[in-house]
């Protein structure tokens, strides 16, 4: 396997961390770097341009994105009406965006394939995957999310994300006790699935899943400790969706396992 | 040592316990069993009584009360009122009542003693004080405390006491962000100490302290099991409080922790 | 569905716990109480016998055996021969044994089948399971398990068999430092899979699967508080021991979870 | 206050971020930075010495010591011999080593003091403090350690020195069941107390310290994640060393805990 690929978001600090990632593989090439940031630099070699003709001009097959909200699905309408495939992982796709997605492979006649995924870090991957399953056998769920002092926002997408998941696996819900003398101590309800938030410094990125049963507990805990941990994913991701006919949402897909 | 020790509320599943690990302890004698249920039945071999006159006339010189928050001042004053040590077990002591045993004390001329803990578990008592050591150097503070699915109130008293000890111990405020996306999710605030319940079948009563700095956290947690985890902490307060003149408040004074 | 069950090992403290449960299952009737130990009493209103011909003279369907290792594969023998299906979740059935059931099921035509589980609570299942799985992508794996101070032997055997799934499923070794300047504090090597056993008082049955990546680590918890946690899975075995032909080892071939 | 700081092995990761804190303390002054290696390069503007005579030329009151077990008795007897206070972070100092500086320390009469401490993380200097204080009342302890794969020794130098602690501190000594069927798996054993060393990727250093008693456990953890948990507690020393005569081993002893 050989795979030409470009980075939109290159000089940031993920997408600086993707462009290593994937001149370290020897099955990938690193071919366009671009940025609207950062012009002139250079990022692993590769000159960082300010213009996406830059992946075209590159013979890019692929075309990661860790850019913004703001930018990410003009850029993946660009990509997919120049014929590359798309492995996106900036936040904030929604399920409008999910739909435009398709309607744009649909009309381009099935020469792109597109791969979202909310989270590349295969062992938060694998927790949600694990709490969906055990919540099958174990209805009684609760969600801790722990992280840095300097996230502003709170429960993080992953827990909010795990809850979903959970409520939508179990055979009968559960809610627990309710009442609270201080108000907001039983945390967050998201379709019934209690979710807890703490932020304090020393913390980077964790989640724990509770699951309950009578005379049992199972605990299934993510630590994520830097940009790292998402880089295994986004390489697998980059291999695989040349393979992957339209639209791909989520890393589990990827992962072969099972229902 | 041999202290002659009487059980209010000996009928009840805490003041079982208490029997029996009176009557195990060499050091120790079961004199009078109290209960306003159960008068007729024996506790370790000590006929239950309905009547509060069975300490006085079994000669004990400590009174153990683990009754009811409406049954327990009542019995406060008669065993004050009756020149016994008394050891409270029982929840629901506010400070008026302390103000009233401290006067109690007083009238009847040093007499007796009488000592009070919110929490006889050694374990937990030692975490409360470690939270607050700690939070000296580390102030940022969140406390996670997950029990059974049966308690009907959130947060326990622990933690609520855990946290006004955290926030009066440490040198300056710490809130962490507090913007949600789900109400409740970034927990209860306490004297500005985050508190989080979890509520679960399978646990049984848990708590976690954690403390973050730059690069670091220190977590303090403590896990009961059953009121097996009470009685090092009774029966501690049952041979200490006639040392300790007038009124003592917390278990943490009988360990000699230092400040 | 109706199922007539009787239990091997009634008078034990599994096997009350067992009597029960059946005893409380709409779907199941308890018909016979063998135990060589306890004749004469009654458990859950069947009169105990020392016999285990009650089993075929109250029309039992299927037999759960909680016995001793040096009882189970003569019950099993009997069962087995007189046409009845077996739940057996005594410890200390061994890969030869597991043959010798294979031959005895052959030779008696199909009529009888066997579920044997080396451990029937459902959330060390699933933690087994998932340790399998994830050991797939993360291979860099040790266990911790923690247990009472009363537990004689070290690592458990579910510490073991986890071990050995995480060994067989992930695609290359981990081993991990080995240098100790104290000896043993690295653990006991299981199939290249490095097992800690922890025994204090206060503990019960606890293990930790840790998994590591670059940047990240995956932990699967199992709390076990009472033998309450084997119930779920014991019930389910005795309703679909009759619909699995021959021999079925471990409780996740009947929890659907896929590969 | 204002005191006038050189650093030894400045040019090493730890030194780098001890000039980086220094530099940014407003009571303190980087004055010296001296390293065998680096020499020529600057580091916080202040240019790299091969020669200890920099320590003295820049008027450094304090030293900090931050290089290698071969080295750094080498550096306490310069640093001691030129009037200087000295604090020495570097690891692998012997209680001979010990022993030698207070000897030193007397021969020059009194005008240099010495800190030394094995672990200047304040989270984990209060892990140590508080399993010392927890297991007088709760002796039955064991010590899990993990840290990441790159770490060549096992067990840790803090979980030997708290072990050692525990050890001395607790009234009587614990054992927990010694049979193994698997060698290693109850740990290595340092002065009674159990010690456990997990190495796994993703990790970075952690320690467990897990205290039971009848129904209960306390467990401390420490968490660090990077060098910055040290700086602190390097600071703290700096400050403090020049008002403690002679030799200081422990960072707990700045701390004001109380025994």
């Amino acid at each position: 396997m050989h795979v030409r690929v470009g980075v939109l978001g290159a000089a940031g600090r993920m997408g600086r961390t993707v462009c290593a990632a994937v001149a370290a593989d020897p099955d990938l090439e690193l071919v366009a770097a671009v940025d609207t940031a950062g012009a002139g630099e250079e990022v692993e070699g590769v000159p960082v341009s300010g213009d996406r003709q830059a992946l075209a001009d590159g013979g890019a097959e692929v075309a990661v994105d860790f850019t913004h909200p703001s930018a990410v699905m003009d850029n993946v309408r660009w990509v997919v009406g120049h014929g590359l495939h798309a492995v996106v992982g900036t936040t904030g796709i929604t399920p409008e965006d999910l739909e435009e997605i398709r309607g744009l492979l649909d009309e381009h006649g099935g020469r792109s394939n597109v791969f979202v995924a909310p989270n590349f870090a295969i062992g938060a991957v694998l927790m949600m995957h694990f709490a969906e399953q055990a919540a099958r056998f174990l209805p009684a769920v609760e969600i801790i999310e722990l992280h840095h002092d300097g996230k502003a926002d709170a429960p993080s997408g992953t827990a909010m994300s795990t809850a979903r998941r959970v409520a939508a696996a179990r055979p009968s819900p559960y809610r627990g006790p309710d009442a609270e003398t201080l108000a907001g101590s039983r945390g967050g309800d998201h379709e019934g699935v209690r979710v807890h938030s703490v932020r304090l410094p020393g913390l980077v990125a964790h989640q724990e899943v509770i699951l309950g049963g009578p005379g049992q507990t199972l605990s299934i805990r993510h630590d994520s400790l830097d940009r790292a941990s998402f880089m295994p994913g986004v390489l697998l991701a980059v291999k695989a969706v040349g393979e992957r006919p339209g639209l791909t949402v989520g890393l589990e897909h990827l992962l072969g396992l099972g229902s």
